[in-house]
């Protein structure tokens, strides 16, 4: 399973970092994370990937436990590699083809979507495991 | 004025208390976190308070820009003092009265829901000046 994140910019703030290596380390490597220099990057990156879920305040709202579900059945989809994307202060890049998602109606930072991403992320397979992380 | 967010238990994590702590900093130190030991110490304390708006799963919720409203209108009517509270793995304490407000669909963590809180009470002020923060 190879699961990514596509954005645009610097992981500028150290606690950051931490959170989000905190969440990397629990999904034993399997969710990658990859900032790039502008939006015309960030095409081109996405063009190269299998399968897209982008993360737009228009997108759907769904709960953790819907999330989940959504999450196993486009892994399997994607034949078990998924990339999101989360745009920059302009948005999404144009042309991009996937499930759009919203984390919630509230405006979050760059930094903060992404923290509540890896986390969603996280426990998406603790609830499809059953396990006590969500309960 | 003076925001507090009542909850209860530890900031163990160090990326969570940097986080939280920009926050507070660029707050000029309007907003205090107080954890207390149990949802009963929690409970006593929030007696004491003037006004709560509680964090719950089946709040309403609100985009930034409305919750940037609603909290300047709880600000009037809390005489510039407003609590948020945000409950244990147990949810509230009971007996709370106040507005009821769900920061995301999504369940988040506390740690994260402290982080997403205090951000978004940080941006409401910014959306109320009509800076760049928000756009």
């Amino acid at each position: 399973m190879k699961l990514k994140l596509f954005s645009v910019g610097k992981t500028k703030e150290a606690w950051l970092q931490a959170a989000i290596e905190e969440y990397q380390k629990r999904l034993q490597g399997d969710f990658e994370i990859k900032l790039f220099k502008d939006r015309y990057k960030l095409k081109e990156a996405c063009d190269k990937e299998k399968r897209l879920v982008l993360l737009d305040p228009s997108g759907k709202v769904f709960t953790s436990e819907q999330f989940s579900e959504f999450l196993m059945k486009e892994l399997e989809l994607g034949g078990a590699s998924l990339t999101f994307v989360i745009g920059d202060a302009d948005g999404l890049p144009e042309g991009l083809e996937g499930a759009k998602v919203s984390l919630s109606k509230m405006t979050f930072t760059h930094q903060i979507a992404r923290l509540v991403l890896v986390e969603q992320v996280f426990r998406a397979f603790e609830i499809e495991k059953g396990s006590k992380y969500h309960k």
